[in-house]
């Protein structure tokens, strides 16, 4: 066992007497894995029919001469420009009807048959050449699915939709039951009249929308279904395809029991103080939808991405630090795009682990240094790889929610993202581990679960929700959800559902979001904050985003509106019962606010905090199997007070002090 | 004789056991009037030629057995998706070639004789049925015309268009002159030459623009003459088309003569503190469309809109507030999109008359107590419907003009709408009502008629504003008014045209907007203010939008300029002559600045304004007929001091306290 | 010799009977140049073939008679509308794929063989009719060429793209290398495979962007090469074309050696403060560009424009001041845009030389007196004609580069033009005059060379900067300099090449630009300040734009920045060695700092400063010939020092009072 150490290996972008170096330059900086081949179909074919595998299979002996495993792409990430040339129906259609052209990358319509059975061609080939090469372990199908071109709005798409819905719906009667036509005349008589969502003179139906959002992830799915069928009879090696964190248009939840270890790409912004915080969210979803098995970053950043307006470089130890808290939350392997930084092209601004100035250069100082560091940190004998990571929190996530939410045409705009890492924020602040959950999936394990804008949730979502607080768990509902069923119709009576309005005790009258005056009705300004109060905020506070008028049926409030019409109306609730307890937050507390309620809801469901683990700095705090791992994100250095042995150091862990971007990885003296 | 209420009725979103308790729950509303197939035309006509007309027959005959009148849609306003699927040429195509897709509402092109050849085969059915049903009180022609597609440019409107054109203009040769195409090398040889403006290199051609917005006008005016040839033969059904306020895209002066009765739709921003003053400025202009008569209110919200981007609840009493306000300016009935909030769709959050959470809510409260109290004041006893709105004072308004002054290409960017409004708003502040006319019409029912930013204007007009002046009115012309003719000709030799300057006394030598420095020329900084000064505006103000060199030739200066190059010359002037007087202001005061510079204008031209009726609050006074409307939209209470008894509470107004909010209709003691 | 004074003359917006008056008052007004058909092709060419040049004969007789000269244009600019209605495929298309219609102007495909044909034709007749006419002046071919439409992404042009790739690159191996296609996939089988750089899903290759730009470039210019392919042979009369500044689209370094006098075109915000700085650097650039030779100001706008959102008027003086400012950096005449005032068509706001309130105006009597100023100017005996401005200091300036670093994907967002400003300005606010040169070109003759932001070099620009610091040059490189070579391949190790960083004695180690954080990536906040610090700043001080990691391999660190990661790390940069001096600048310091760094490196260079001219106002002092030319920019009066006497006023200079706009031309006393 390892933890995988390496990154995206590109060597057809440089001359051959390049390659040698670059395998002891692998060496020396302790690389164990190399992505090979995710843009390479125009090389490997280059031109229809015509295959030229030999400088692959030198790359793969040359590393596999020099003990690098290989990650080999399936290369149909971006097809040859020959392919749009014989084949412009391939290239993928806006909403507004424009046809995509060659000259970037992921230029193919997702349900193209050509494009797919092209893809499948070459990924025959692959495997046919690759599948028993003894550098061989782990199959990259395709790369970052959907990342440019998630949506394709042309014609072999639209008939695609419209086989999908008809799967889906079986009858026309039943699909205009389910989309509301009734309403604007939008009735359709016969499936062949339904279009995909294209710019249209006013917003479309939402649920034509929330279809397409769906069909669109599906048939992204099907893609990579498409090439592991090629893949899976000929080869025992495992198989992924790179996820990309909060991944707006692609259901992960859907895709991750396909892949056989979940991989993901985070390219946090170094500009950006909160985007340690956000990258803990990221490494949790990426856990959760392995179901807490180990996962492996495939790509980051050495230090500065090139796709930003501007593009800060990471800190001295912010690339380091970065990588330890991917392996605290569960990731098995550190890897980064790329190996060597581009001469040409697109992303020749995107750092490498060997930039333009070469190796007497900061980047490549850390590189090596890590690489040295996880080395001695992989194996048995500390077992870190393989390791769980545990939680008694979770976090209901959800993909429908998410498209339905941002849609417009809502009572206000949400940003679904924000909510969501407002409450993982909260808890992960407090030191508590967070998974995330799909709300129908057996919340058993787990002592609390939050539900934050879970706008979209079926009849099993509500019952499975609301049972939980019956069974005895701690329910905490945020604005927001439940508002609609699958089919995106209201939850008339109060929203929420019945089940859910009676765990929590409430029901919603009506929405009051905060909104800033426009005369000329486009409401773009700033909405106004809030003013809420309550014990549990700490008392006067400020809320963002939303507001409603609660009724209370079978609850306290906890905290109320303080202005306008909705003051004295409940802003927090809180129902127990011999079972559980269910609370209710008609709003998005200020980060301070928020994380004074997480505080006092742990308490209430009788989750104990950890206790603190050193003084100053800004500490993240894991624990991943039998050690804590701690790492200083502040400005500030960091002291140390938990009784244990820092890995890394060597050190004691008490009194040892934490740099900014400083890490322990710390062996308990006590049980976790 | 009633005040009517009710709303748009849409059962076909709802099961039909819904319908009876609909009915019942109208009753106890205090229900009148209902609007009912507004999107009806796919149930209707599920595919082509096949009628569906049962299940209306059965809302029609439900409604009329509970004693509900109806509004009768055509139901032509969004056609089925299959006339897109065998007529794709009817949906229409934006400037840039977007041809917009179904899935919402309104997609046709308004000169497709395909469109209007299917409308007018939907309307005599629905003529020939429902002609004579003993329900029917009204005829509601398709719905909101142009709300989304009011320009079309595609092929089919291509080819009306120039047909438009040669009706016009007879010649090609008159065409270039009016069009001034001898510059920019635009001559046309043929009208088969001419394209709509569609997306060009640059500044397409002005009068080219003007014309293309006079045809879309025309247009969809013709699609409403299509259906009432239809009905009017058969019919002796009052006709009506709702209008949209102050609506850019339409000419409603050459649309309102052909409605039976003025109808509109408003929906101000509850998030607005303008608001309110805003909608009194619709309101005038919907009772000056109809010359006077009464109008309807058709809808409005019961609280909270969607399609903004954050979308406020109206605050308790507001929808209350604001629907007597529509009352006090000449409507004779209150209406609300819709009855019964939707399920699903993309109108699901606007708020409906029975909200999702039933009638429990605050929202179905208000709807049921004003339905009540509308049903007390209805009737000859109280006599306020049908009655009239005397004013002394109007604003001259110009659909040419607010198209092409904010053409671009401009002197400087000015919103027509700002400058209506601040000198709607100034006047009404003072307690004075304001009918808006036509510069062409017989003005000589008003002393006082103000001119903003009249742009267009053609020699009648300038000659009839100029009368005006010479036969003793007052005419307040603002900056902006007569620069060109109808061509879009300049009026040369000082602008304005000889009539109005020797009228008002000047002529304009320079514009000198206030502009923002830019180093790249794209010129989106704000403008700086623009300081004026003089007794009429209490002194030193700030001016925005425009600045200009006014030469004085018979005329004072009662207000200058007095920065920068500007210094010193005139910003307001005035000229008193045997017959009337002339003012000119070359700028936009600041509004605290404008109010004082209308009461000095209402004093030279001897009108008298109201005494204050009450003390506190924020009182907009309105006298309709025998009574005087008074409504507070402060945030404090008022007390009245007005003499007479409140109609609403029957207490004796003086004294009487009304809350935030709060309405009094007063008899008054004396006559008005 | 004279200083042609004059404008844009198109008689055929206005009647016959005007166009004697014209003339009368162009006399008056000391006019000796009229650009004449600019936009008359439609007239000219009224169908395809026939001809009308009976009015143009008259318009050229009339002038001759008047004695005022002619600029006689092609009328090529802008083709009438039946070349659009019989060959849709000369309208250009946009990267959208949307055709751009009829309407405005400028409506061809530059790569259109059929434009290009029509244009031919006309042309051919234009030179038979008016080659020998005894007004002719100057030919002016086309007018503003890529001012609208500068790229076209056609079928048409990408037929035309594909054979330049061709001619350039030979082969398609050859092209591959050049774009780095390896990667990403963008492998070409063919150049048939290969597209204009149309939308595509993501970042397009950047050097097919960069070739694309040069191709643009090329067929416009080859649009001109084409009219002046039938000009030549026919007429010994000089040829022009008018550029527009600092142009991005056009490569005028290419196109310069091509016309017989450059002339430009220039519209400075009359709002901004800086305008008058902003269009020094533009007539350094005109001069530059003709290698000195006197130019023409062929066109500025005697007061306001009409195509800027808000257009504020020139203030009284402020047209004469910049008028002289033009002569002053080398042009010979002072041309406008246009004659009279448009009574119709989209610039009608644009003001004119006689305006519409025709010459009781005073932008008519600024005509009028600066007209009779010049013509006493003119002549052998004053000599400012055709006498040259001298110049030790030059700035580098390239369109390759201005392409390259505006493309996305890079480090960050830098406006190339706000970094050549900003040195122009400081250098110029020294009183020193500033040349444009090509990097490549002879540098003996200057002291000084800056070259900032020169993103790509080619290898012998590389060498002969540097070569130029070997000789005993001066040379100044800032950031952004010499990344890539002419294909956008990274210059490795270190960047600038090995040349360039021996001279300088540095190598990047890595980009370090200022970021502001933003949660979702668009990078789209505001760039923060980098604190820097160094005596040649004069202390502390503030950097914008840029930051980077410097290593000092032969030069000391004369500036360091401050704060963060990149404290102590070199800011600026100095070696000095037996030939020359090379320094490094590696941010943007702020204007002030600037200043005093371009001092530093003045002395440094040895460079002297003039002595002050006067004291109050703020001057422009510009030596032409024998001549100082001075002008007050400022908002005070200015009081001259300088020994000698003006030519204007006929008075002393010391002593001689500048009031705002003010304007000397003093012979000195002493040669300067």
């Amino acid at each position: 066992m390892t933890i995988w150490y390496g990154g995206d290996y590109n060597p057809e972008q440089w001359p051959r007497d390049v390659w040698d170096s670059d395998v002891q330059l692998m060496q020396r900086g302790g690389i164990s894995l190399a992505t090979v081949a995710v843009f390479s179909w125009a090389r490997l074919e280059p031109r229809p029919g015509e295959y030229d595998f030999g400088w692959l299979d030198d790359v793969l002996d040359t590393l596999h001469a020099g003990g690098i495993r290989v990650d080999l792409a399936t290369a149909t990430a971006s097809p040859p420009p020959w392919l749009a040339k014989r084949h412009p129906e391939t290239l993928p259609v806006t909403e507004d009807g424009v046809r995509l052209a060659v000259g970037s990358r992921q230029q193919y319509c997702p349900s193209s048959p050509v494009y797919r059975e092209h893809a499948r061609r070459l990924v025959e080939r692959m495997v046919e050449r690759y599948a028993d090469h003894p550098a061989l372990e782990l199959w990259h199908v395709n790369n970052e699915y959907g990342c440019h071109v998630s949506r394709c709005y042309c014609d072999v798409s639209a008939a695609a939709f419209r086989t999908w819905l008809e799967a889906r719906y079986g009858s026309i009667e039943e699909l205009n039951r389910a989309w509301g036509t009734a309403f604007w005349s939008q009735r359709y008589d016969a499936f062949d009249e339904i279009e995909p969502p294209r710019a249209a003179p006013t917003f479309r139906n939402p649920t034509q929308l929330l279809d397409f959002d769906r069909f669109s992830s599906d048939e992204l799915t099907a893609c990579y279904d498409a090439e592991v069928e090629v893949i899976r009879p000929a080869s025992d090696v495992p198989i992924t395809t790179n996820f990309m964190g909060f991944f707006k248009p692609v259901d992960y939840w859907k895709w991750a029991p396909k892949v056989d270890v979940v991989s993901d790409d985070t390219y946090p912004d170094p500009a950006d103080p909160n985007s340690a915080a956000y990258a803990a969210m990221v490494r949790d979803l990426m856990r959760s939808l392995g179901d807490g098995a180990p996962w492996l970053l495939m790509e980051q950043s050495p230090s500065a991405v090139n796709w930003r307006t501007r593009n800060a470089p990471k800190a001295p130890g912010m690339m380091r630090a970065w990588s330890y808290q991917a392996v605290a939350r569960g990731a098995d392997g550190v890897l980064f795009f790329q190996w060597r930084q581009s001469e040409a092209g697109s992303e020749k601004f995107h750092s490498g682990m060997v930039p333009h100035g070469g190796t007497d250069t900061r980047v490549w100082r850390e590189i090596e240094a890590l690489g040295a560091e996880l080395q001695r940190l992989s194996g048995d004998q500390v077992g870190l790889e393989g390791s769980r990571v545990p939680a008694q929190v979770a976090i209901a996530m959800d993909w429908d929610s998410w498209w339905a939410i941002e849609q417009p045409a809502s009572p206000t705009n949400v940003s679904y993202l924000e909510v969501l890492f407002a409450w993982h924020r909260a808890l992960s602040s407090l030191g508590v581990t967070v998974d995330f959950v799909r709300a129908e999936a057996d919340l058993s394990g787990y002592r609390l679960v939050v539900a934050p804008a879970h706008f979209v949730a079926t009849d099993a979502q509500v019952e499975n929700l609301a049972a939980f607080a019956r069974a005895g768990g701690t329910l905490v509902a945020g604005f927001g959800t439940a508002i609609t069923d699958e089919h995106l119709h209201i939850r008339l009576g109060g929203y929420l559902g019945a089940p859910l309005r009676e765990a929590l005790g409430i029901r919603i009258e009506e929405f009051a979001p905060p909104a800033a005056p426009d005369l000329r009705a486009t409401g773009e300004g700033e909405a106004p904050p809030v003013p809420i109060t309550g014990e549990v905020l700490g008392g006067d506070a400020l809320g963002a985003t939303w507001a409603e008028f609660v009724r209370l049926d079978d609850a306290e409030a906890v905290s109320t509106f303080t202005d306008g019409a909705l003051a004295g109306w409940p802003a927090i609730t809180r129902r127990a019962s011999d079972g559980g307890t269910g609370w209710y937050v008609a709003t998005l507390p200020e980060p301070d606010a928020l994380a004074r309620l997480a505080a006092a809801i742990l308490e209430d469901a009788g989750i104990a905090r950890p206790d603190p683990v050193g003084t100053g700095g800004a500490l993240e705090v894991v624990r991943r199997g039998e050690y804590v791992v701690i790492i200083n994100h502040g400005g500030d250095e960091a002291e140390l007070t938990l009784a244990g042995t820092d890995l890394l150091s060597g050190s004691n862990a008490p009194g040892l002090v934490l740099p900014p971007q400083g890490v322990a990885i710390v062996a308990t003296d006590t049980d976790g």
